[in-house]
């Protein structure tokens, strides 16, 4: 599912308009029913909130962090002690308790109805009423008369049971309390899957007891103590999210095959090391001992992730391993086998039993679906809606993770059109449709650290959340990218770091507190897209290398250049007519033209900056064209032909990437000097 | 020391233009001597850094965070593992160990010495090599070619023993987590004090196992319990910084007296309200139980913080409980006093048996000082230098707070030419001077929580830091804000708030992720000074109300404003012809001119913007006015004086604050107006 390939080219559509079946009300993700009713509901001070019914442990340390995340988005610090809460503001009662451990397919449903004097808050779980306390908290905004939430009613339930998140911990290692924001997160948009991809080449990442050298020898020293993980999964587990572990096998394995040579296919040694790594990584499956090994290993780990699903990889398994050992060869003959597949699909067979002896259900990408394999294992599809409906033909259950890679740097609107019953899926019948979970986000982290994993999460990863617990007519892009920005502060208000990890990698990179012309620059600009960076590196890519330039700190997504894309658009169809349009692009192309002067000299002294350079030069050549074009548009005189074609010219040459990065407004300028001839 | 008393007003000095001793480098405090060499150590991922000689367990811990911190502010990730480092590329060794108690004035020197092949750092103690760490940790720069350290050769000690930071966890309850980040700040500017103002009127924040109303009635739930202290006071050994606890008595204590009423000297009920408080809160010094009660109260405290000095406040204590109780009366004259202030000095002498019994060194406000009282007593003076020179000839040791109060809302500079050795003080003999220990920045907070504490403390502080750390003739305040500048984004760097938090609190009123035209508001606005927030409180001052406004979020220091008036100064003194310094004020005045016609609309919709509507159109007709000056300046035309007139009107309209806060570019544009006059 990991890869070089580079992926299907999607083509530029305009949003849909198509609208929203509910009223306008700033909630991620659109609730499958709103009514809205008159006055609202004034929070102030004396907000208060309580369990009525049974007690459920979970619910009540949910309350608790329900009212500091409503203290951290109003800056109110309410008087309540909780157990002083008789007449409440807020009353919450659910019907059942939760599973011990969490289940797929549990009920996530809610009802939530506030009014003037009050609210109710019911469900049938303690899950519903956790995601109907976020629905909650999104409503509160600051009114003319103080914080309120409008008088409503909600029904919500999930259009999917399987909402998940893979954050890959091994190529970059994620500390957990870097992966606890993300769950915070994760929750405010009612995901609930944390896909823990654990294991990988560049590192073996849990604490194993068992076999101790896959985390010392299979790592750089940076790993979860299985107490640390514990600790975790309670985290998650108060936030309704499962953990699902992925131990990607037998390909991806090289920090296995570090720690462990003798379960290779080749003869080692292997390192974790991007120069010199030795041959490629993949388990033999031909021997014994490995599947001794499997069973000591998933008893381990199973006993340390209590979810009923263990996603065993499976994908990219490298054939040359295989192919130039002549006893696996040989194995290969003897047992009948036609090809490196089917030696996969009988590793996967005996993988699986010792997965049944632990009572875990298996996951794997694609390249598991094997017809020997039956239909108990879920199929998580990066390869496409098509993989995933066969799938689902074959009988087995799916998840759709293509078209949610967060890695490849796509802005919000192409991975919130990506709908798992589209294409091929939107063929299947409805047992066959039964069969598709739902889907996962994948943050591959090869360009990810710590710094700056959040901005590559979030706010996009909410659009994919949205697609999954929302109806399927939820569909407005502008709508989403309205309430996205609302999101985005109430997330940086529970402690997501997307908006304040850019600033501080801008400001090391200006050596200053003041950023203002750096980030001017930062703001118009989006890192290269889909592969192009990887492959952009000379020589074997360097997982170790500081990740600490414009192309890391830059957002996935220029929301500046998709306004001034609007204002273009508007200030077009208006027949050059709109003077607040006109307004907004003459104020961003002067900001721009005169951005370089005041950049320059800085960034020769850095190495941080000097391959910004070019890029900076280019905004200010460019806007100052755009500003040439808007004065021939606002005189209704046509552009000199000569000057058009210089022009034109720049822009091409302006879209070409520098520094791995992508100068966001050339389209729209190019649009205001192609008009600028036109009339 | 804590009131409501204006304090002295300062006239508005010129920076002083005194030049630095030392070569300009950028190191906040200024080191004692800088020698710089040629070249630079190139700091890139084989960094590494080991203890040489004796080991000490702290400096291990502080060496470890050293690296963090480096990689932190350089974005790279080390490849050393601690006990791999057979030739660092920096060489520490500390030739003693450190005191397990740490003490007041031991050595805190040390030596550094960066050459291109190596840097070597020693000091006498573990404390002298943390504050060489963090010397060395500002010096990383990028550079052309890299990450880079200048050769120098640098020796330094601190000018004062004591240099603190009071913080007031009473009015407002600051977690320890917050505490925690702060202290890192601290310590990156060699403050080696937290004095720990525990309890007041508004809460009483420290857990007592002997007395434990004075946390269960005494605060609002807010405290923190014994054993998070003793993680936290190992957290600030670890840093080099002593803890110091101040428990303010006999007044300022209404929360000891919700809980043990019979300690007043006043009948009750005391409550902890803002609006029904119960009377003047001021303990009974006349009542042997109130003694018995503070031996056992000081003997638990006292053990609970390790550190030698004690602080029992004894600062503005109200004389209506005492007046107006007969029995209090009947004692004083009883007992041969004249006044109140004996019945306090009598009270203090108790005091003083009960804390020699547990071998505590009293530290008390101006107030304490009494001829009755031996020479070991500490005051603090809020007062000023002339009452800290008082004292010093009287032979008892002193701190400096007057100055320090960062709760003021002053600018830097003004702090910055506080010095404890001025004034009266400047006349002192050497034995007298060495009686003043050194000054404590106060954070008192009134108006700050959590969420805004580091934006009151920080930069700023980091001026006061360097006022007792540095030679005295360090006093170019232009290099210091220059230096604070790159200061800044490294505390943002290692962990401090002061930036992010402003931004968090703009998302919050704007209610979306764009702030940008807020921004520009709040960038040129400053909460009024001294106590004049207070004094416009209506009725009983609230300290439970939400602190959620622009006065909130708002720097105490506007950076944008002091560049503009920078800018303005340099296009005036050029007579006009500052091209660079012209461009400049018309970017920002066109921005500011423009920038109310983007924020009218939504001022009207939120309670928290309301407000601000006046501020935000007075900064668009002033840059107008200024825009007009300037064309005039440039025209070399003289202004109408009509024009002229109606213009300083409006000026002076704009001087007075509103919603809180000071328009701070109203001077320069006044100046702008009034030389458009006069060609």
């Amino acid at each position: 599912m990991r890869s070089l390939l580079s992926c299907q080219a999607f083509l530029l559509l305009a949003f849909s308009a198509v609208a929203q079946t509910n009223p306008h009300i700033n909630l991620v993700p659109v609730p499958s029913s709103v009514q809205l009713g008159t006055g609202q509901l004034l929070i102030n001070q004396s907000f208060s909130v309580a369990v009525t019914g049974s007690h459920h442990a979970s619910l009540d340390r949910g309350q608790q962090r329900f009212l500091t995340q409503l203290s951290q988005v109003t800056g109110i610090r309410f008087l309540q002690r909780l157990s002083d809460a008789a007449h409440p503001t807020l009353q919450i009662r659910a019907e059942h308790g939760r599973e011990e451990i969490q289940k797929l397919g549990e009920d996530e449903s809610y009802q939530l109805t506030v009014n003037e004097s009050g609210a109710q808050l019911t469900a049938a779980t303690p899950l519903g009423a956790l995601y109907g306390l976020q629905t909650f908290l999104q409503l509160v905004e600051a009114t003319a008369s103080g914080f309120a939430v409008p008088a409503v009613t909600i029904k919500d339930q999930p259009r999917f049971a399987w909402r998940g998140l893979l954050i890959d911990v091994s190529r970059h290692f994620i500390p957990l309390d870097v992966l606890k924001r993300n769950l915070d997160g994760m929750a405010a948009v009612k995901m609930n899957v944390l896909h823990f991809h654990l294991s990988d080449d560049q590192g073996f990442r849990v604490e194993s007891k068992r076999f101790p050298k896959l985390h010392t020898e299979g790592s750089d020293g940076q790993y979860y103590t299985q107490a640390e993980l514990r600790e975790f999964l309670d985290y998650a587990h108060d936030r309704g999210i499962r953990v699902v572990p992925e131990f990607d096998m037998p390909g991806h394995s090289r920090s296995w095959l570090v720690a462990y040579p003798d379960l290779a296919s080749s003869p080692g040694p292997y390192k974790i090391d991007p120069i010199d790594p030795g041959p490629d990584a993949v388990i033999d499956p031909t021997r014994e001992d490995t599947y001794k090994f499997l069973d000591k290993f998933v008893e381990e780990m199973g006993k340390l992730f209590p979810d009923a699903y263990f996603h065993i990889g499976g994908d990219e398994v490298s054939g040359k391993p295989w192919d130039t050992n002549p006893k696996i060869q040989e194995y290969i003959h003897a047992h009948g086998m036609k090809n490196n597949q089917d030696l996969q699909a009988y590793f996967n067979q005996r993988l699986l039993k010792i997965l049944d002896k632990h009572h875990k259900i298996m996951v794997g990408w694609d390249e598991v679906l094997h017809p020997d394999l039956p239909k108990s294992v879920v199929v998580q599809s990066w390869r496409g809606q098509q993989s995933l409906a066969a799938a689902s033909r074959q009988g087995y259950r799916g998840l759709l993770s293509f078209g949610y890679y967060i890695d490849l740097m796509w802005p919000a609107w192409r991975h919130y059109e990506v709908d798992p019953m589209s294409g091929d899926a939107a063929t299947l019948n409805a047992e066959e449709k039964a069969r598709v979970l739902g889907g996962e986000a994948c943050m591959w982290t090869e360009w990810v650290t710590p710094e700056n994993i959040d901005s590559r999460v979030w706010p996009r990863t909410a659009a994919i959340a949205e697609r999954l617990w929302s109806p399927a007519e939820a569909q407005d892009a502008a709508s989403m990218y309205s309430r996205l920005s609302q999101l985005s502060w109430r997330l940086t208000a529970i402690g997501l770091t997307h908006e304040s990890g850019k600033t501080q990698m801008l400001q090391r990179m200006a050596d200053s507190d003041d950023v203002s012309a750096l980030r001017v620059l930062a703001d118009v600009v989006e890192p290269v897209k889909d592969y192009t960076r990887i492959e952009n590196v000379k020589g074997p890519w360097d997982f170790r290398a500081p990740l600490n330039r414009l192309v890391d700190a830059a957002r996935p997504e220029s929301d500046v250049a998709r306004a001034f894309q609007d204002a273009v658009q508007a200030y077009i169809q208006s027949g050059y007519k709109d003077r607040t349009a006109e307004e907004q692009i003459r104020s961003r192309l002067t900001l721009w033209r005169d951005n370089d002067r005041k950049l320059r000299s800085s960034l020769a002294q850095s190495f941080l900056l000097s391959d910004l350079a070019p890029l900076s030069e280019e905004l200010s050549t460019l806007a100052n064209g755009g500003l040439y074009a808007l004065d021939y548009l606002g005189r209704s005189e046509p552009a000199p032909q000569a000057w058009r074609t210089q022009e034109l010219q720049w822009i091409e040459q302006a879209k070409a990437p520098k520094a791995d990065l992508l100068l966001m407004v050339v389209p729209p300028i190019q649009q205001l000097v192609e008009a600028s001839g036109k009339q």
